[in-house]
């Protein structure tokens, strides 16, 4: 059976680009070796890295000035490198608290030095952006979260940013039009729109950096990478090269601005039937609601498990709210086609009618 | 046309793994789902990541009281880790410089605190291992390279180690027997025995934790780790899984004991032909030869573009010696079959009677 995969992450992959990342693991290239057992220093990996790279400088239309890396370790060694790279010795950053991922992130900063908390969302439990913050000018870095996956909210418009601007775009980079030169630093793990889990996309600006005064450890110090063109030690061939094959399916299909429309529609498909159908409840702000995560629940318990049972028989999986929320939580990441929404829909009209 | 792949890491693969691997990127566990585009959290990776610590501990036979974890950043990464978990604050750690790797570790523990150099091989350009040191009692740790991939060299008897014992064995792990009870912490990329490259695996020992006085921040403290099952963040699941399934592989041919014979009896092969043949020449002291990478010379530069050429023809690839050490180096890890290595010899006899 056919499955539709709601997954929050790793989630949902173009069926072409799976198809093309097995073909690889049996003969890559057509050089009789396999895309995993050849060296990363040879040409034909080392293209793959540049393309990789060119592919995300032209989705995203990202200035000169910027370097691209694709590390290890997820968004959460990048906590930590953002601080250790940008926060100056006796220096201070500023938060906004938004949700597990921002508190994270917080945490990590608050071990190395003084973390300002402008505002936070935890008072009803983080199913709203708040807007109502400035930025102080005389603080080394501003950090916010894109889109907050466990919640379903996502930040419409960035804040006005008198200092640098650094953001965890994990789980919506690449599904919307962003305005790169506002951005100082972007980082995004790759498993929701790029790619599977094992590497993390940087797009950093190369002029902010080298200026906090701190013996940074090698691996953690960006300019280690650049330097490198991103390979300084072994990269993660795999997981780099699916999400350049993703990044070109994603140009195939029209870039960035096409899916940013394609994926407003899908989510406006799915919240307009959240808000008519009685039976069901979105949990965030509407102003805030996120375009990759929707997150909501059964206003009547009774019927969870005749739908629990519905989906698993129409092949709907990974739709189980996190458990800090309860109910469900559709996530409809760029891969995710417009029918499987479309199906999910029928069900919840369906268990409407019984 | 079949290549040998006699690449340094990334390297050759068992074919059977990378069969099931490209199989799991299309329809993992049989749930019409990519492994890739599963959950982490979901059981079918659970029960992956469990299973590849089991073999781990059951190849390795390690005794209670080690975690297994399956991290990201290479053996880079775990310069500094090592470092940061065992070197307590004005602490004081040693090493032996063996080669390039060692000296990386090196010179990441000089950036966080006292470290002395027991021995040095850099006099002979690493062709030999030194073994006339003694380490000394009240230093936190000692650190060493089991292989020595540039130059082909292997440590065959590790040093009796009054302090705590622990070694990089990215290149030879899995390769022949070592009894983990004497050391203390053991770590390794996984693109050489274990699988593809963007994961590392750490044998640590739980007890040697948590004593440095240090604020290890969270992602390179182990214990954030062992606590989480090395599920802490996203792991890196397709690296992961093909690691799982070519230690299964190696289960399946019946362990380390019987690879070990396997790869004494490789380069006894290629060693001897080295030793016999007038026209080529070992870099690495006899002593010291490394059993995983064979580096050689010719002795007469004018064969070197036929030599050249007769392996690109019979499609051996992944020969060129690293550019420290120049002619050339045969990398024969566990993967490697015994036919490949004969080839090579073959052709070494050829170009001796032209």
């Amino acid at each position: 059976m056919k499955k539709h995969n709601f997954s929050a992450g790793p989630c949902i992959l173009p069926q072409d680009v799976l198809e093309k990342a097995s073909q690889s693991i049996l003969n890559f290239n057509n050089d009789n070796l396999s895309l995993i057992e050849i060296s990363h220093r040879s040409q034909p990996f080392i293209n793959v890295m540049e393309r990789a790279q060119t592919l995300v400088k032209e989705l995203l239309e990202i200035p000169k000035g910027y370097s691209v890396l694709f590390l290890q370790g997820g968004a959460s060694m990048q906590f930590l490198m953002v601080t250790l790279n940008l926060m100056k010795l006796n220096g201070k950053a500023t938060y906004i608290n938004t949700g597990a991922w921002a508190k994270k992130a917080i945490t990590e900063a608050e071990k190395i030095g003084e973390t300002i908390i402008l505002a936070d969302s935890s008072d009803k439990n983080y199913t709203y952006i708040p807007k109502e913050y400035k930025i102080p000018r005389d603080v080394d870095y501003f950090h916010c979260t894109s889109n907050n996956t466990i919640y379903g909210t996502q930040i419409k418009k960035f804040p006005e940013c008198p200092t640098l601007l650094t953001c965890d775009m994990s789980s919506d980079i690449f599904s919307r039009k962003i305005d790169v030169k506002k951005f100082d630093l972007i980082y995004a793990g790759a498993q929701k729109n790029m790619g599977p889990a094992g590497t993390t996309l940087v797009i950093v600006k190369d002029n902010i950096l080298g200026k906090t005064g701190r013996n940074i450890p090698t691996m953690l110090d960006y300019n280690t990478h650049i330097n490198k063109q991103s390979m300084f030690n072994t990269p993660p061939v795999f997981p780099i090269y699916v999400s350049m094959l993703t990044l070109e399916w994603l140009k195939d299909l029209g870039g960035v601005d096409i899916i940013e429309k394609e994926n407003q529609k899908k989510a406006k498909l799915l919240y307009d039937e959240i808000d008519r159908n009685p039976l069901f409840q979105g949990t965030a702000e509407k102003e805030d609601r996120s375009n990759m995560n929707v997150c909501f629940l059964l206003t009547e318990n009774k019927y969870q498990e005749k739908f629990d049972e519905m989906c698993h028989q129409t092949g709907i999986t990974g739709i189980k709210g996190h458990r800090s929320v309860g109910g469900y939580r559709a996530s409809i990441y760029n891969a995710m086609p417009i029918e499987s929404i479309e199906i999910l829909i029928k069900l919840m009209k369906k268990i409407e009618k019984l």
